[in-house]
């Protein structure tokens, strides 16, 4: 049985580590740390816990802590701050999955632009594996520092990294239009996140400078070998869970292509879904599970190809995707304790 | 025209009233105060008021300019400090309704226990009316300062107060079970609001403590001729507005005299409407409107009534009560500038 | 293995059944039936299920193939028909557990009225097992036919069964007040289920006429050894999933009678959790997963207790407390593939 | 008193011209038919309606009695059908506003086409005028047969018409992201549509083909003087009202160019809102309105200008700009009736 620490634990994604975790055979939450609410019960916070964290108090954080009870600490706090406590750990022998923002470049310099920081540990940075399962997989066999994707970049690069690396499509003018629950904004006492404000309410936000921006773009390029940019759009759905990202590019081959190369690249993936060229997926086809849900259509009219992909914000574009990189990193089964069924109501 | 002013306009009951207020014919907004936006345009706070109050920014909230500019001051502070304000403006010869609940009670034993506060002005409180316009009208039409109702008392009230008067229920055992959208609890910054955390919920809240009971009794003794003790359990609803609630009463009379009852009280009430005997008003019916709708059914295995009274809790329930009070205050159509039609969508 | 069939499993307690059994290590379906939807890929109307029942089709109900495929058969169609069904898998030797009101009565002539049907088998009635769990786990045990509660049955009975057996309330005069999803509906084409119509609007409905009134009213005469009348009323939350009840008794203990009646009736309950006196459960805390949990708080002015009750209507409400009697029945960990915990946002 | 009929009363469209027309100084409904609600009273349908259409019933639709109780008609019947009873009420020499399609489009074969019909009154659309009033003022005060535009292309043609006539912008590769609420697909029974179906869902529909897509062109042609073709992705919210279209061009010219465009067209329209250059609309500011707000950026990285354009779909983009076409054709104040103020919440 794993042992598994979580600091930044009173967050959304902490809360869905928590959830996900109580009904995996091979892991077992044995530490969870937050500053905010240390001592607090976690079923305080989260009445929907108890029935499986009943005595469970959330910890004050602390790298010692989490490395002495854990054999692999999930760390979900602000950026910066994420990538010292990761580091402590990591010196102390222990495994890392940051769910962060803080070890997803290659790139520092454009890390370090778009957050207005400086990395704390840049080396250590250097040996970090970017935790999109699909693309990644065997490094992070042998990684001990996983850096978890964003939300919005595994619904876009899992959307387009096979067409550029295909040729599928062209490399300029490509559009993310994409749409995002109210939970990837963390869990928060804001005006403008509450109900009355936001139940009839949707909005575009962050356009033209959003940070998942430059995280997009260097892995696309990877798939391109050429330097991509790209418009990305995001604009706040009013519910809670999921994301679907619209995505617009200029086809140089045709749709069957696209399906071939989306076969190639997915083709035996648990958790990532291509359907048949002209069918789109609906959002709720894959809230409640860790699946990634693509279907693209081409418009002969304009030359386009339009790719519909759709994720769970906070399971396959978080916290599931954090224990689907726990459970390839100790060997276990890549599908234990993640859903591969959705809630659908 | 007449010139209003309100205080403390940047809550939803604020919002509402200058809403409201844009389509009136007889009256117009010339001041809008409020401390936390003071010098904010209108337009930044509440983009949807652009439309008619592009150049006014919130004032600092004064009694002397309030009273100065205005013929008539909406009163919308936390309770005891609308009181001082509405207090200095009445001194200054100007009209006062208060959407507080400072001057709702005759009995100030029960309002200082139940809002934990010494009355700054009680000789004062002698001599505002409660504005349910529907029961008080006379009063209205020659008062300096009305008590505008709470949301819930208004629905409440309305519901029972002519089977109470008509004797057609007894006096023991009446539960009011009400559920409310979250516009009630006002604008705020918390997170048990925001729409991750509440629109997918249900609850209850204050059971058997809510501030509102004694406001209910108190009138609803008036109408009974005897002291009312009831049980009051609000809920909060995933939606913003709108107020349903759920009464039960054991018939002393039947059905028939309790048509007669509505009938007596609200016949020619334009804002008041009872269903036949059987039929129940869903809250879509009055949402956005200016309407208390009511339908009640007598339960023959038990020996009770059942009454479903809905109001939008920021129009009839304030906002526009507070306006239909200022129209018989100053002697305008009383249905001016309220809707009788409600979004239904 | 144990091999599951489910007929009628088109509509959303056989799409819970299906996604929840595919987290169940014991049980798996593999047969599931719909007249409206045979030959359909349950992919194409769930796409959510797509991850897990990729190859799977709709069949033809007959009660011969459940019956020489499955090990037990859970059946959810109207009622009538689902005895029927039920009957002729039950002469074939499998168990059955029916999701319909079809055995849920012992008093056949109450059934018979309130559903205005003849019971087609009453014979068959008499060894039906009324599966709350909690109350009956032993008989459920030896069970060939298991009557899966109603799902405002289940809020309500679990609320009040303790209270009644130990005297804690009176007999008479309870009420209760009840708020369910709109999933309680089932799957249906139907302008007032549509978000346009529904999603701002609350409102009673079937008030002194719903049909589970009855079956609360059988089974908690059992409980307190005489007669029980009371009020029921239900109400549609706009939103899919969950009930909660509040409950209304005249007190003839205290509090710590409450709370010592509960803890004799479900001490040791996996899926029942009570409160402390005083504090009353949020609808939240149970979506997504098999709990009940409940609250209650006296009130000294009215000498009455207010009890809250809540459950996710498709889970312990009818698929979950499915499963956890197929578990029973089985010698199957109780709350093997049933979530301790829920989804809170 | 303008005297107001309206065929095809009973969808949303309908309702909404009663409900604002219950408002208007200057008009009033004298007929509102329907066929398949024929007879029953507005206010059962309606209930919301019921404060100003008490004794209102729905009419057997019929043009001679529509025409011979009315000044002028709305029609809102399917296309095709809409066309015919138009064509039959302007015989009668009464004024007509089509909310169908039947009358947008200059090109009758790209209707033909896209509608899948034979116009049935060729000769008549050549008289008809395109609705939308800021464009077609003029010809709209002297019109017999006024189309009123779709509700996409109000919201897309609004926010390009402008850059498109004063050259900002380049013709190709225009796409426009754009999102309904569920009213645009009408009142309907469709499990799709149900609450439990799609309050937590997003999904893009009719994608690459939606019928929405010509109506856009032809305009937008006309402002650009050539030949445009776009993209078009629409997609469905999960609230009832409002459309929120993102629009992605690249710019030949500036955001000052862009800016001074916006005011070219819009400088004295009172239901045109166009905001500082970098700040975007939210859907919530105009809902409850006539209102368009319009909203732009400059991506320097991409060599884009992202628009955000949003309306209330059964006001600005149906019944509301309906009203404004009426007010325009009879010489009343073109805001009159028409709410220049939000719901916001």
């Amino acid at each position: 049985m794993i042992k598994v620490g979580i600091i930044g634990a009173n967050g959304y994604t902490g809360y869905e580590l928590m959830r996900l975790l109580a009904n995996h055979s091979g892991a077992k939450v044995v530490y969870a740390a937050s500053r905010s609410m240390a001592n607090t019960p976690v079923a305080e916070l989260y009445p929907a816990l108890g029935g499986a964290y009943a005595d469970m108090r959330f910890s004050v954080p602390s790298a010692e802590d989490a490395a002495s009870y854990s054999d692999v600490v999930f760390t979900a706090l602000p950026h910066g701050l994420s990538a010292e406590m990761g580091a402590r750990i990591i010196r102390m022998g222990k495994k890392v999955i940051d769910l962060s923002a803080d070890f997803r470049y290659d790139n520092l310099a454009v890390f370090e632009k778009t957050y207005d920081i400086t990395h704390p540990c840049p080396q250590l940075n250097n040996t970090a594996v970017y935790g999109l399962t699909e693309l990644n997989r065997k490094k992070i066999k042998s990684a001990s520092l996983i850096a978890n994707p964003g939300c919005y970049p595994t619904a876009s690069i899992l959307a387009l990294y096979p067409l550029l690396a295909e040729k599928v499509i062209k490399l300029d003018g490509i559009i993310i239009d994409a749409k995002s629950g109210q939970s990837g904004a963390g869990r928060k006492a804001d005006e403008a996140f509450s109900l009355c404000e936001s139940a009839l309410n949707f909005k575009a936000y962050a356009v033209a400078n959003h940070r998942h921006t430059g995280e997009i773009e260097e892995k696309l390029s990877l798939a391109a070998g050429a330097d991509i940019t790209l418009s990305f759009t995001p604009h706040l759905l009013p519910i809670s869970r999921g994301i679907l990202a619209t995505v617009y590019a200029d086809l140089s081959l045709d749709e069957k292509a696209a399906q071939a190369a989306y076969k190639k690249f997915y083709g035996g993936e648990p958790f990532v879904s291509v359907l048949t060229a002209g069918a789109l997926p609906e959002l709720k086809s894959v809230t409640g599970s860790n699946i990634c849900r693509i279907g693209f259509k081409a418009d002969k009219r304009t030359g386009k190809i339009i790719i519909v992909s759709v994720i769970d914000n906070l399971i396959k574009g978080a916290s599931g995707a954090a224990i689907q990189n726990m459970n390839v990193l100790f060997g276990l089964k890549e599908t234990e304790g993640l859903p591969l069924v959705g809630n659908q109501i």
